[in-house]
């Protein structure tokens, strides 16, 4: 073995380059490996921090890890534009959530009721409130919930910032896929890459989103876990000398169909986003293109006017209880120094600072935060298949 | 002065390029100048052969440029493809338009009636007539026509041919701007091009497209003559396996809104196109998108499976009475030796084989067709600017 490390961490998404600079950061040798075919899904993203107005019936758990996640966000970007010099576009406006019809409303209104018994704040406002907040608002809209709790991030600048950290802190780079996690006597100790080479380290951290299942070397049960859930959205841009025509987060229901907006600081907007089960299609449709536009359009009229710059399709690594896959397995597990950090879903910006937290703790023999403790990968291995 | 040629050629679109190729075929010697920035509205446009189904009331001399110009394209076409061993593209299902609900059907059968008036071929066809032609179509349409006369080609395909063919019958291309024609006792001499050299030459013709007025030297009366009409238009394909969804160029009529769709043979359907008068804006914007798409999926819904490839816009050479600009100047003008051959608005592509004949008997002293009597430069010219 000609390169070894205390860990390898595979994939150089947010949260792979997260968990190597903190790493690194904590003094851990790290070797990040990614095939950088930048096909991302986090450069796809849109960048919404939005637990309150994302927070859905039955899904309690992932709701607190959510907010502790948004807890941290501030911290973590302050620290990182610290280190780089780099912004990552963080706003904290708040996010607005908009109903176009009565029957949007009304479910906004179901959905609000249960976010407010969670202690989630949410103010709700009258068309004419949202369009103090939004004056490019169309007047249609029944009403809307302002969480002013719920931020953004400038996913790209955030992802590059991410980078230049790592390699400053000093992580190795390599521009390969990791084929497979290499255990022997019951323990990691290093990887496969694609071109026939091996990388040596006391501990591995698989966080290659929807592909992780096609690393070797993981328990049975973690093999078909993620899956690809295809996102398709939008870039757009205002045209030169166009002042700003968003300024929170919006989510919009039309008629039943989602859709979000998403302004950043440089005048561009995100629109998203669909969410396909087509395994791993990164086409961009056109009847998705227009089911996008239209719905922004319908909230906000001005959309129209705006230049499209930019579509794109990501592949979200959903899991079959929508929730993440963090951590390592236990004793006699026959999977030790073996970490996972994948299934972020339709949360990996939001969740990869305390993704990161998570895992630098399992690396230092430290615990990670209690609110982990429903995502242990451990809960899709039977004692049977741990070996 | 360094360079010298029979001809200076400005503008390599395809319209010069089919100039600058017929014309060294002739034994002339030929330089085309042209900026390449690939912002040519050759490459923006769909191709479409069109006379028949494009035909309106009041254009009765464009007409039958138009049909000169379908009736030639055939032979050129084969030329072309026999010196370059290229496939240009060249499609002749004919075009079916079909017309959504009954007033644009109200509309369309007006427009028939006129065609046939004019000598033209076109079909009526009931709904499920149109439906037999084209299987993806809607049933909700309401009826529609089909032109079997009206042919498409693949205009980045026969504009890549039409560069072999010029490359290989000896033109000589100049990657630069012709900023002005040289006017020396009342006839052309040359041109000078953007990074200072001049150019020399005994005949010069202008074929920039758009962007002709700005060629300096040209009659006072031709300065303003021809406008950027821009046109938005994206390109589709279809997804692996999925079997063609057109067989016919298809224009439709959505209540009122034109759209038109255009298959080639490996796959592509191009979608247009926006009429827009901004400008030389080339701005993709988000509105436009989504009407060229809505329209399409009205006629014919499975668009929304097709994957939308590209978005573009492009600048057609719009002038006051929408006829070309195609010829020289009589004798005792001032302008001896110089051509212009633009302002094709729509019909560029189509035009290009009958333009360079055009040019190229004016260039070898040869009378051009009759068709080309209202499309004289001289129209635009009053005796005083003339000089």
């Amino acid at each position: 073995m000609a390169v070894t490390a205390d860990v390898v961490v595979a994939g150089g998404g947010v949260i792979g380059t997260a968990i190597a600079w903190r790493a690194a950061a904590a003094g851990l040798e790290v070797v990040l490996v990614d095939p950088e075919r930048g096909d991302a899904t986090s450069l796809v993203a849109a960048g919404m921090l939005a637990p309150a107005s994302e927070a859905l019936f039955g899904e309690g758990a992932l709701l607190r890890i959510n907010l502790l996640a948004l807890a941290r966000f501030g911290s973590f970007a302050a620290e990182l534009e610290e280190v780089t010099g780099r912004r990552a576009g963080l706003r904290r406006e708040g996010t607005l959530a908009v109903a176009y019809d009565p029957g949007d409303y009304a479910a906004l209104m179901r959905l609000t009721a249960f976010r407010r018994s969670a202690g989630l704040d949410a103010e709700e406002l009258d068309s004419r409130a949202c369009r103090k907040l939004e004056s490019f608002l169309t007047p249609d809209v029944h009403g809307g919930v302002l969480f002013a709790g719920d931020w953004s991030v400038d996913n790209r600048r955030y992802a590059a910032a991410l980078r230049e950290a790592a390699a400053v802190a000093g992580v190795r780079m390599v521009r390969d896929r990791v084929t497979e996690v290499l255990i022997r006597d019951g323990r990691a100790r290093g990887v496969a890459v694609a071109d026939g080479e091996t990388i040596g380290s006391a501990q591995v951290v698989v966080a290659a989103g929807c592909w992780s299942g096609e690393v070797g070397g993981l328990p049975a049960g973690l093999r078909d876990v993620v899956r690809p859930v295809k996102g398709q959205l939008l870039r757009l841009r205002h045209p030169e000398g166009m002042p700003p025509v968003l300024a929170h987060t919006m989510r919009a229901t039309v008629r039943g169909a989602d859709v979000y907006l998403v302004p950043r600081a440089d005048g561009e907007v995100v629109v998203g986003a669909t969410s396909e089960e087509r395994g791993p299609d990164r086409t961009v449709t056109a009847g998705a293109v227009h089911d996008l536009l239209h719905d922004a359009m319908s909230v906000l009229p001005v959309t129209s006017e705006l230049i499209l710059a930019e579509t794109c399709a990501g592949l979200r690594p959903g899991t079959p209880d929508n929730g993440p896959v963090v951590g390592g397995f236990g004793a006699g597990s026959g999977h030790g120094g073996l970490l996972l950090a994948t299934g972020h879903y339709r949360n990996g910006i939001l969740m990869s600072p305390v993704t990161a937290d998570a895992i630098v703790a399992c690396l230092t023999g430290q615990p990670p935060a209690a609110e982990w403790a429903p995502f242990t990968p451990e809960r899709f291995v039977s004692g049977a298949d741990a070996r």
